[in-house]
C-alpha cells in the first residue's frame, strides 16, 4: 500500500464525497491536499473566489462556471464572486463609473438568479467588486512590492493567455496578473476558481504571494468550453452569444443555428450537455428520442454513431435552456434589474433610429443656425446630423431625451454645461464602441 | 526678421535675464516658450520640482543639481524637492519605513544646509516625500489609467537609462517612469528638473499626461557630470564618493587622489569647476597660481595647455569644497541631523569594530549556550560571531546597543520580539548592502 493510499484512508467518506463534488468536471486542480485538509477540519468553511470583469453582459456561457460554483455551494464552500469593475474601467476607459456601477448591479442580479435557478443554497454566496479595495493604500503598496519582485518576463508569461495580445501590449496587461494574485489575499479566500486559461496567473500567485508572506492558495481550473453558437462565446460579438435574458424564440433560433458537427465533437452543444445538463440532471437520465442517457459519454457516442439526430439533440438543449432561462428571467423581472440594465447598457440604438433615412433633415431658421454655430465652435466631437434633428425637436418644444457626456477636466465640463444650459440645447453623441461613454 | 526674433523682442529684459539664469549650464530644455510666458506673467510664480530617491546619503555630487536649484531660487522660482521614499523602499525591500523616515529627515536637513551655504533665498524652497500621496486612491487610479495607455515597450524605453538594467528586469522598473510622470501632476508643478538621463521619462510625461488631461510641463535637463573621484559618483560605492558631511582631511585626500587627466578632460575635477565653482564665484574671477580665470573655458584651456598645475587645481578645489562643506556641517551640527543619521544609517561599522581580530570570542556558560541555541533555531539570518559577543556583553550586564530588524508579517515579528524580550537578548544583523536593513 503506497503512502498516497494510506493518506486516502485517513479522510472520511463524507470528505471524499464533498471533494469529488468540488473537483468533478475540472481540468486541473492545484493544492488539493490543502483543500482536503480544510474539508476535514471541523468548523472550517473553505472559501473560494471566482472573478469576472463587468464588461459586456452575462451570456449563457456563464452557465458553465456557474454550474461549477453550484457544486461548490452544494459542497458547503463559501463562494465569493468578484466583479472586476476596476479592470473593466481600465479595459475601456470610455466607460463612466456610473455606468460600471449599474453593470455590477446587473451582473449580481443575473448571476444570483442563475444560481438560484440551479436550485443550490446561496446563503454562502457573496458578491464584491474590485474597487472596494483595489485602490486602497495597502493594496497599492502590495502591488508595488509585488512589482519589485516579479520580473517583466514572468508577468508577461503569466498574462499571456488572458491579456489581449495586441501589437503593442499595454503595461496594464503586465499588472493584471499581480492584481488578480493579490485579490486572493484581500478577499481572504482559501482558493481561487477559474478557467484553465488562468493557470499561469494561478501559478504566479502560488509562487509570489508566499514571498510577501501573503499565503498560498489552492486553485481549481475549469476546461475551456467552446461557445454554444461559435468557436468562442464572446460577450462582445452579438451573433455569437445567447444573452441570459434573451427571449425563448431567440434562444431556440440561435441553438438550432449552432455548429454541432460530428467531425468536430468539441463543439458548444455537446460541451453544454457535458458541463451543464448532465451535472444538473444526474443522477436522473436525459431522455432524447426515447433514448435514456445517464452519462455524457454515452450520449456523445450515440450522437457520433448517428444514433441520435442533430435536430433532436439541439431541440432538447434549447427547451432545457429556455426552461432554465425562464426561471432566471422571472427572478430578474423587477425594477432593480431593469434600471441597472438601462443605466449600464443604454445603447445608442435611439440615436440610430433618429438617423434612419426616412426622416429628412429639418430646415433650420436663423436663430437655430446661430446656435448651431456657437455650439459647434465649442466642441470637436459633434455629429452634424444629430444636431440638426435635435434643433428640430427643440424648436418643436417637445421634451428632448439627452445624455451629457463628461469629458476632460472639471473646468471644461462646467464650461460645456453652462454653454448648453444657456442655449437650452444638448447633443447626442455616438460613441465608437456603440456604447455610451 | 523671423517670427522667433519678433517673439524675442516681446519679452522684457528682466524676463530674458531670469530665463538665462534658469537655463544656464543646462544640456537641454523642453517647453521654454511656456516657461518664458510664465515668467512674463505678473503674479505668477513658476514652480519646478527635482526628485531623488533616499537610498544612500547625499554626496558632493549633489552640489551640481543643487547649484542649478540655487539658480532657480535666485531666479524667483518656487522649488519643490521630492524625496522618493516609496521608490527607495521598493528598491531595497529590506529597508524599514522607520529607517526611510529618518533618511528623509537627514536628506532634507543636509540639502537645506547645502542650499543655504550657497547663499540663495530659500523661502520658496519646499520639501515633500513620495509616500505623502503616491499610495493615495486618486494617484493609484491615475497610475492604472496610465498603464492602460502606455505600452510595455514605451515604458521600457522611458526607463532605459534610469532603471537598473539587470538580466531579468523587474516589473517595477516599468512602473517608475509612470510614477515620476504623475508626480508632476500631484506636486502641482509647472516643470521638472533632472539629469539628461531622465530625458525619456520627461518625454513620456509630455506625451502621456495630456492624454489624461493632466497637463504638459516644461523640462530642464542637467548634463551628466562625472563624479569627483570616479567615473560616476555613486552613493553606494564608498571609495567613489565624498560625503557632504565628510571631515576636511578626508575631503582633501579624496580630491587629491581623484583622476584629472589632461587626456580625458571630461573628468570630475574640471566638471566641478564648470558646474559648481564658476557659477558660485562669477562674476568674480577664480585665482589659482596667480592666474585669473573669469570663465571655465579659459581655465580648462590653461590646464590642458599645461599652464596650470594639477596639484594647484586640485588644492584650490579641495579648499573651496572644505570651506563650503564647513558651512554645511555647521548648519547640520544639531540633534535632529545626528538622530536622523543614527537612525537612518546606523552602519554595521560598529559590528565590524567589535569583530576586529584583537578581541577574542568570549567563552559562553551553560545558560548562555542554551539561549544561543534557542535563538538560533528561531532565525536563519544570524551571525554567529556577533551572537557570541552579544551574549558576552549581556552577561557582563553592560547596556547593549541594539537594532531590531523587523522582517515578515506582524505575527512573526511579534514572536521574535517576545522571544528576545524573554531572553533579554537582541542581535545585530549585517545586511548584504553594507547598510542596515
Amino acid at each position: 500500500m503506497s503512502a498516497a493510499d494510506t493518506k486516502k484512508e485517513e479522510i472520511s467518506e463524507k470528505t471524499r464525497e464533498t471533494r469529488d463534488l468540488i473537483l468533478r468536471n475540472l481540468q486541473e486542480s492545484l493544492g488539493v491536499d490543502k483543500l482536503t485538509k480544510q474539508l476535514e477540519t471541523e468548523g472550517k468553511v473553505a472559501h473560494v473566489y471566482w472573478g469576472t470583469a463587468t464588461t459586456g453582459k452575462p451570456h449563457v456561457g456563464y452557465l458553465v462556471p456557474m454550474r461549477k460554483i453550484a457544486d461548490f455551494l452544494q459542497a458547503g464552500l463559501k463562494v465569493t464572486i468578484l466583479f472586476a469593475d476596476l479592470h473593466a474601467y481600465l479595459d475601456n476607459m470610455k466607460s463612466s463609473w456610473e455606468l460600471l456601477k449599474s453593470r455590477v448591479v446587473y451582473y449580481e442580479c443575473v448571476i444570483k438568479a442563475l444560481l438560484q435557478s440551479l436550485d443550490v443554497p446561496i446563503d454562502q454566496l457573496y458578491f464584491t467588486k474590485g474597487t472596494e479595495y483595489q485602490l486602497s493604500r495597502q493594496y497599492t503598496d502590495d502591488v508595488l512590492r509585488l512589482s519589485s519582485q516579479v520580473s517583466q518576463r514572468d508577468a508577461l508569461k503569466a498574462g499571456a493567455e488572458v491579456v489581449k495580445q495586441v501589437e503593442s501590449p499595454l503595461l496594464s496587461g503586465l499588472l493584471y496578473p499581480l492584481l488578480q494574485a493579490l485579490d486572493e489575499q484581500y478577499l481572504k479566500v482559501d482558493g481561487q476558481f477559474g478557467g484553465v486559461d488562468q493557470r499561469k496567473i494561478f501559478i504566479l500567485a502560488e509562487e509570489q504571494l508566499p514571498k510577501l508572506k501573503l499565503g498560498k492558495r489552492w486553485h481549481l481550473m475549469n476546461p475551456m468550453v467552446p461557445g454554444l453558437t461559435g468557436s468562442k462565446m464572446s460577450s462582445s460579438e452579438e451573433d455569437s452569444k445567447i444573452d441570459v435574458l434573451d427571449e425563448p424564440e431567440k434562444v431556440r433560433a440561435k441553438i438550432l443555428g449552432a455548429a454541432c458537427s460530428r467531425d468536430q465533437p468539441d463543439n458548444g452543444v455537446l460541451a453544454f450537455y457535458n458541463f451543464v445538463l448532465f451535472p444538473i440532471v444526474s443522477p436522473e437520465a436525459i431522455v432524447i428520442s426515447n433514448q435514456q442517457f445517464f452519462e455524457f459519454s454515452a450520449l456523445k457516442q450515440a450522437y457520433l454513431d448517428g444514433k441520435l439526430d442533430e435536430n433532436a439533440l439541439k431541440t432538447f438543449l434549447a427547451e432545457f435552456l429556455v426552461n432554465l432561462l425562464d426561471k432566471v428571467r422571472a427572478r430578474c423581472d423587477n425594477d432593480i434589474v431593469r434600471e441597472a440594465k438601462e443605466k449600464g447598457y443604454s445603447k445608442i440604438v435611439e440615436s440610430e433610429d433618429v438617423s434612419s433615412p426616412e426622416k429628412p433633415l429639418p430646415q433650420l431658421n436663423a436663430d437655430q443656425k446661430t446656435w448651431k454655430e456657437r455650439i459647434q465652435s465649442g466642441t470637436e466631437v459633434f455629429h452634424e446630423k444629430d444636431l440638426d434633428r435635435v434643433l428640430s425637436t427643440v424648436s418643436s418644444s417637445k421634451p428632448l431625451h439627452i445624455m451629457f457626456v463628461a469629458q476632460g477636466k472639471e473646468n471644461s465640463i462646467l464650461d460645456s454645461l453652462l454653454l448648453f444650459s444657456r442655449s437650452n440645447l444638448f447633443w447626442i453623441q455616438e460613441s465608437q464602441s456603440k456604447e455610451p461613454f
